[in-house]
């Protein structure tokens, strides 16, 4: 997608050196576009764990990538076994990162080490076009959607949890997607951007974005879609999500099962975006068996942000001596879910929705 | 209650100076525990317009006493009356401050004007000290629920909403009353904090009053509740509010309906604790007639909190060209509602209820 008018992929490799990896710092976003460089498999994976780069399928993407650097410094089959290993130990949550290795490890095993490198670049490019492409479809397949409320309606309303956007992704976004057609289209949409706590994603990643594409946008507390919706304020809801289970159980960030059952509490339609590399197989009880990271409670007990003279300042906001918790991700249930949205269509969330769609997993 | 030890209401006149009118500064809590001397209508209306004082029961006593602040420097009936509605213009949701100065001229209108400064503190002080002992009813009569859990499970978890504690009362707290009373009677209680964006008056103020006490409690972000709720991690909610309806319809802080319906999903008992004066007997649908106040949207763009030096800073976490909503407050129907908790005990949240435990309003 387009910042200020230039095009730009979330990742890429450097033209002139393919031993650098490109990359926004997504921690440093709305305030500042730094691109990182990395060079080196601890930095992929450090930029993964410190949220430099998140969105399920943007790091599946990245972790490719890192594969690929960590083979240029030992192409050996322990070597190439034991990093990625490293990687996908990164976020316990996202399915995308371990479907990603394991599609690079897939191809890999069977490379003669000399030649490991040049595939693993070959295969981690095809990865991130992929993701690029199927998006793109996801945005086509969603568009109906949106387009239906606008003819009714003239103007249609969506609300959006947590980023799934095109910096969550390689482009297009997931939840975002349809977005992004609907706007580029000529429809008059407009987005509710839930800010996201506890991290922003929302109020620093997602408006930051829709701006910069020029979609229309207002920034809300967490709190406030319920209300939005009690009035007529949202005329659907699209999320993206880190893992569904095969059965539609939707996980997603924290705070999304809360928006899903306010939606159907409102009769208002609660879509979930993806690409087919998020569905877990093998998972049938999203609550009972995925796992939820525990990340820092001081994520939730200070805020990161810009002071009036333009620095970058973290200020604590809960009282001084109160602990904190911080479970990352909620699951919810495939019952409150409308649909979902993926590369090959729409499908009810359930496992006959999923299978109809995906018969080759069946 | 206590602060390290030492009694404290959250208002009161000095001691040595009736024209002196005293109360936390609440927007330098938790940080600092600086105390606002007022001696004008007009710095009053500022204290409770600024939420440097919040919380409906609380800002009906401060009115009160903003209320005989004005007749010092004026007891005429054209300048009460005129001061009364300049007061009851602060915040339009809170039924309290209504209620209150409507208390006040009640008694006033048929007072000579020379002594209405005197029976307005009289009326005041009284308005303060049933606040203080309906609140301590309150906690009465919502002990037998944490009992109940306690003595069945060893342990009972609270989730709480914004700060409805004795800093948003004279004293006690509506919805921490009962976990005030529990912990005072040695139950193993524990509290989570939701965080309560934008203005955090969970993370900030609950927190820091019940750290105060010694209650063991943990904040979450607001989007956290439904997914403990999800695990077994809460055994019930109890929410203060600033507007009940007739029927049983809660007016209280935005993203309080997310939670009742995260409850009702959950099987989870969902209470709310008011002294009646938060009951308007003339409103009979919620979500339809109660109006919702707007705040400003750098609330939401904007954090305010400690810098690491000590210093109070505001950062801007939104994306710099995004505007904000902020609706303050949502409506959780009755429906949603487990029961109320009143001075005068526990009731069904509907019509009969109320009507039950108020026949005189019948």
């Amino acid at each position: 997608m387009r910042i200020d008018g230039v095009p730009y992929r979330s990742v890429w490799v450097d033209s002139s050196d393919p031993g650098v990896l490109c990359l926004f710092d997504q921690t440093k976003l709305p305030w500042a576009l730094d691109i990182l460089r990395l060079t080196h498999r601890d930095q992929v994976a450090h930029a993964i764990r410190s949220m430099q780069v998140r969105g399920a399928p943007l790091i599946g993407a990245v972790a490719a990538y890192g594969l690929c650097l960590a083979l240029r410094a030992d192409a050996s089959t322990e070597a190439m076994e034991r990093d990625a290993a490293l990687l996908a130990d990164t976020r316990p949550t996202a399915i995308n990162l371990r479907w990603a290795l394991e599609r690079m490890l897939t191809r890999l095993r069977n490379t003669p080490a000399s030649e490991r490198v040049a595939v693993a670049y070959q295969e981690a490019a095809a990865i991130a076009d992929e993701d690029a492409a199927q998006n793109e479809a996801i945005g086509q397949h969603g568009l109906p959607l949106l387009r239906d409320v606008a003819t009714a309606r003239g103007r249609v309303n969506v609300l959006t949890h947590c980023n799934a956007g095109w910096l969550a992704t390689v482009d297009w976004g997931t939840a975002l997607a349809p977005i992004y057609k609907a706007h580029d289209a000529g429809l008059d949409v407009h987005v509710w951007v839930d800010e996201t706590r506890p991290r922003n994603q929302g109020a620093a990643l997602t408006a930051w974005e829709l701006g910069k594409h020029g979609v229309p946008h207002t920034v809300v507390a967490d709190n406030a879609g319920g209300h939005l919706m009690q009035h007529g304020m949202v005329d659907l809801a699209i999320v993206g999500t880190d893992r569904v289970t095969r059965t539609g159980d939707v996980a997603n960030k924290i705070g999304t099962y809360l928006k899903a059952l306010a939606a159907r509490d409102n009769d208002i339609p609660f879509w979930v975006a993806l690409p087919s590399s998020t569905i877990d197989w093998r998972v049938s009880d999203g609550i009972a068996e995925i796992p939820i990271e525990e990340r820092s409670g001081a994520e939730v007990t200070d805020v990161t942000g810009r002071l009036p003279d333009g620095q970058i300042a973290t200020v604590r906001v809960a009282a001084a001596d109160s602990p904190a918790a911080n479970p990352a991700f909620d699951v919810t249930p495939a019952r409150l879910v409308t649909g979902l949205i993926t590369e090959r269509g729409r499908c009810d969330a359930s496992a006959e929705g999923l299978r109809a769609l995906f018969p080759e997993r069946a």
